[in-house]
């Protein structure tokens, strides 16, 4: 007698539980180091040793009530005011602490941020392949997603079909960049493109329409790419932020929400998003981890090990005639698979103990997604079992 | 153009800004010393040494990627086991850890409790006077609530009203024991009753109505007074849990649900919290205060230090002439006011720089919340400003 929306989601949810189960008993059979477990996004780079002495320092020198204490709903001032400078200094933003609120991870940040502005039946467009997460994030809030094509050429959104899906009923774009799972960066120039849809589209329907940005990846970018900060092409902005990647964290569940200066009615709706952290449950992020982050917001794991990984296991796989798009940020590749059905590739993957994730999951079958945050040493170890699954393709 | 419920929200949250600020211009005009705000319901007595130590050592001793890493949902399975323990020692009950599920808090567990079991239109009820925040909690997951009236002589729950209030719709009811804002406890007898009561509704309507109990004051108690363990009353209950009061760490965000073992569909109930936990973007409890909790499951707060206050102010109070039930947990004491609009009873208090809240704002109008977590010292210098208070309705 649970809620019938949550019994599809465990149903989904025991299929991916049962993948991992699959993937142990496997490891059991053959010996965990004959198992190509590509499947998992798990950081394993290691924490920055300053993050880890902020946190011991905070315990021994600050007022323990305090430390661990209630702030505003927001997060404390000096944090939201450290993180404020420091996205000044790195993207000539304009913030100061009243724009931030500090969130439980980016997976809170946006739902805050969707709890905030969404109306029932509004409307949130995502652009294929995205996190399959986002589609839970939306609907909590009786919102309803959609989806934009990709173009699987580039990887760059389809925006001629952006402006086709926009309509009354749209409030928000959410973006991913890097983007989960292809590892491509939105350009500069798709960037100004979609906020000129969007302003465009603001003025035909007379109403805002939000750019929702998700930016875990933002710190893992390689071959010097840049990554465009959203604030500074559209005003109605927030950017949602996770520490769980640039500092090897997840568990913490530590980020924030930053608040475009220039967004319609912005004080108010940085209340909006205060107060739904408190509605939601989260009440505020993390207190001790908030502190913490004062002095580590330029720390950063060891992001030259997932390029190395980047680099071997792309150089090997189109060496063996896959095809995939150049990753150039977070540690994810995405694979076209061989046959229509990438469901069979997947299998056949797994008869050489290679575990992948069908695209479908991200809303874009017939890829797969690789996540190479595994060690240079396992990649290494599945060449040969990649050469044999790339041989039974040959021999079709 | 955020959200309309929002708007609402936005502005009750509000209201209690604009008292937090009134207090703070009073304390500015008069000095800090010369106000008494009893108005939050913040945790002041120490954290105990053992768990900053705690902190210390798990980020001096454990690989750091597993320390701040990510766990399964539901939370370390080490964790989950010392919990489960700690309580089966203290409650004789019999969990395991596959019956606990770690989570952002009370606040955090509850949502993820209501997102686990309410379908759109779901009733739920709460017994009057209850903490405000339950409504959002509710209807986050679009249910209603709908209250039951208190017996005011007592304050405990007038079960006529509830057993009158059950329908087809409802689906749970939600107890908070101790009881923010009265400071009473449901007794044993009480408890028996209300359980006697649920499952002759469950028998009648066909389908379970589940108990939700809130304990973030469980430890807070006076007198050696017994708190019932739930689970040990009715099956289909869960009990969530926060260690913000006991250990006064509010800001760090951990709690837990125990799930009854007996409850119906026990282990898919656990994986919709646990999926829940994930969907709402909590994703998991902070994974360095799960770790850091382990070994101090039996530390408290000086719990102490609230019951001298609570002695004082009670006996100070009733002596004055004001009524009201005596507390037995919790920092809380729930006055009549001395006439019938609270809200001028609470403007009066303004004037001799006493801050209260209003009952209205917990569905018991004609009260008013006095905090008593504050300094013993404040509470000795609020006396006199009680008395010209008291002085001033004897002269009416």
């Amino acid at each position: 007698m649970i809620a019938k929306k949550m019994q599809q989601e465990i149903a989904n949810s025991s299929a991916i539980r049962a993948m991992f189960l699959e993937g142990k008993e496997l490891a059991e059979k053959v010996g965990s180091e004959h198992v190509y477990d590509f499947s998992l996004g798990n950081p394993m780079t290691p924490v920055p040793e300053k993050y880890n002495q902020a946190i011991i320092e905070a315990v021994q020198q600050e007022n323990a009530l305090e430390l661990h204490g209630y702030m505003d709903n927001a997060g404390y001032p000096k944090t939201r005011r450290a993180v404020a400078e420091n996205l000044n200094q790195r993207f000539d933003t304009k913030f100061d602490e009243s724009n931030i609120v500090m969130t439980v991870g980016a997976a809170g940040a946006l739902n805050v941020v969707f709890k905030t502005i969404l109306d029932p039946g509004d409307e949130v467009l995502a652009l294929a392949p995205y996190f399959g997460e986002y589609r839970g994030y939306v609907s909590n809030h009786q919102g309803t997603l959609r989806e934009v094509r990709p173009d699987t050429s580039t990887f760059q959104p389809d925006l001629t079909d952006l402006e086709a899906k926009i309509t009354e009923k749209t409030k928000a774009l959410i973006i991913n960049n890097p983007v989960n799972p292809t590892g491509v960066i939105y350009s500069r120039e798709t960037i100004q493109k979609i906020a000129d849809i969007l302003e465009q589209k603001q003025e035909e329907y007379h109403h805002e329409i939000y750019l929702v940005s998700d930016e875990p990846y933002r710190e893992l970018v390689y071959d010097g790419m840049e990554v465009p900060f959203l604030t500074n092409y559209y005003d109605n902005t927030f950017v949602t932020y996770s520490f769980s990647k640039s500092l090897s964290i997840p568990g913490e569940r530590i980020g924030y929400i930053a608040v475009c200066p220039q967004m319609a009615d912005c004080a108010r709706t940085v209340s909006g998003l205060s107060v739904a952290n408190r509605i939601l449950g989260f009440v505020n992020a993390p207190s001790l981890m908030q502190k913490a982050l004062v002095s580590s917001l330029n720390e950063r794991t060891d992001v030259a090990y997932y390029d190395r990984n980047r680099k071997l296991i792309y150089e090997k796989l189109t060496e063996l005639g896959f095809t995939c798009v150049k990753p150039q940020g977070a540690f994810y590749l995405f694979l076209k698979s061989p046959e229509p059905e990438e469901r069979k590739f997947v299998e056949k993957a797994k008869k050489y103990h290679i575990l992948l994730v069908g695209g479908s999951s991200f809303s874009c079958p017939g890829y797969v997604r690789l996540a190479y945050c595994v060690s240079y040493e396992m990649i290494l170890r599945s060449l040969p079992a990649f050469e044999k699954l790339a041989e039974e393709y040959r021999e079709e």
